[in-house]
């Protein structure tokens, strides 16, 4: 099946490719930017910068929309496709309804469960994909193409799918949030970020291999005021981070009675 | 030189055999409870088991307080020691005063910066060990034996300890209690958490290598008002966490205006 992309940014990136090396040629792709959307069309063997939203007379049987959120909706207004062409999102946020807008009944969300970045080569194989359609054939369409690049594509519904991305912030985003306040607090003090490398990877680790739920550490654990009340203390410069502090170890306290 | 070690936790079960292992002789162990003491004793050479805090006929040149933060002040109290002998402590989170009360004035802090559990084996080769003593003399000798276990030993004033169990409960325990908050939230909705296990490798891998501060992704960091209200709506049952989400949130954007 031919595919088309809309959009060049970190996932584009990677997803081309991965599918047009399964397979599936890649015939065209949109950017706002015609410089990114060339960028890419080096990374694929018969693909062409494609200029505006017009897709009435292309080949592509698959059009996936890989942008920002909030540029989805933009794009799903002006795009003219092709009779029966399918339309798919890649959002894990977004819901299948934004799709309802476009000229197409064969509407889906394909769903890479992963943080990209265009300089780090990834892994599609252990990168889970989750697909929703409310037809069935869409959803045997892109079950097999999701299953062509990765061995972990499951289907799911736009809650769940909300679910998981409530979870990923809080697993991806937030963890990371952690790590930048706990950088930011031991420079002010003169202190190399990279001594507590060892402890991220050994915490991480753990976590993942008993369940974050069993290897939770701490004074807040502990139920150790003291040190709590010593550490708002110390924070008591910075009240965001201070009120950070105390509202996550309340929750950890809480959660251990 | 010879040790002795008072309790027998996680940590001293670790580092008792790394010290036995490079000339080292660990002479005692002493514990609250003798079973654990037994137990530790078991993985060392020539050991036995100390009953009571009298240590005034021990052979032990420096005893090392290997407790939880709030079970040392007792310890203190009632250690007896012989005399010269090295008193320290092992805590990220207690100021180097704390040992004041001891009949000693050869006192100091050993902290190894890592999470210890007694079923994971640990390389102390690895692990930064933060060392604190006003006393010249036992600067040394703790310098020493951490430079012969790790090849990451420091000197660090007690503030500057501070702040570093400060950033470490963030980069540690508050990194860990978002994976804890995120598998809770999925396995609500039937989502089984192994599928977010690539992205949270993908992402602490990403932190380490380019810096936390230049990983951070998602709803917030894009400033996506319509997600992060949609996922405060998506955990209104739940107000705690969704307090937690609303303020590391805004934390987020305040940070990338």
């Amino acid at each position: 099946m031919d595919i088309s992309f809309i959009g060049s940014g970190n996932l584009a990136w990677h997803l081309a490719p991965a599918l047009d090396n399964v397979g599936y040629t890649v015939k065209e792709v949109y950017s706002r930017d015609p410089k990114h959307a060339r960028a890419l069309v080096g990374r694929l063997y018969q693909a062409d910068v494609k200029s505006t939203l017009d897709f009435s007379d292309s080949p592509s049987d698959i059009f996936i929309i890989a942008v920002s959120d909030d540029a989805i909706q933009d794009i799903v207004r002006e795009i003219i496709l092709p009779d029966d062409s399918i339309l798919v999102h890649t959002s894990g946020s977004q819901s299948l309804n934004l799709l309802g807008f476009a000229a197409t009944l064969n509407t889906g969300v394909f769903y890479p469960l992963q943080t990209f970045s265009k300089a780090k080569k990834v892994d599609f194989n252990d990168i889970p994909i989750f697909i929703e359609s409310e037809v069935d054939e869409v959803n045997k369409v892109l079950m097999k193409m999701a299953k062509s690049i990765s061995k972990k594509a499951k289907t799911i519904s736009s809650e769940n799918r909300k679910a998981l991305h409530v979870a990923a912030v809080f697993a991806s985003n937030f963890s990371n949030h952690m790590l930048t306040i706990s950088k930011s607090i031991a420079e002010k003090y003169g202190v190399d970020f990279e001594v507590l490398k060892p402890l991220i990877a050994e915490t991480l680790n753990k976590s993942i291999n008993i369940g974050p739920e069993n290897a939770q550490t701490g004074p807040a654990k502990r139920g150790d005021m003291e040190i709590l009340d010593t550490h708002l203390e110390f924070l008591k410069d910075d009240p965001d981070v201070a009120e950070i502090y105390r509202i996550i170890s309340q929750h950890i306290i809480d959660q251990s009675e």
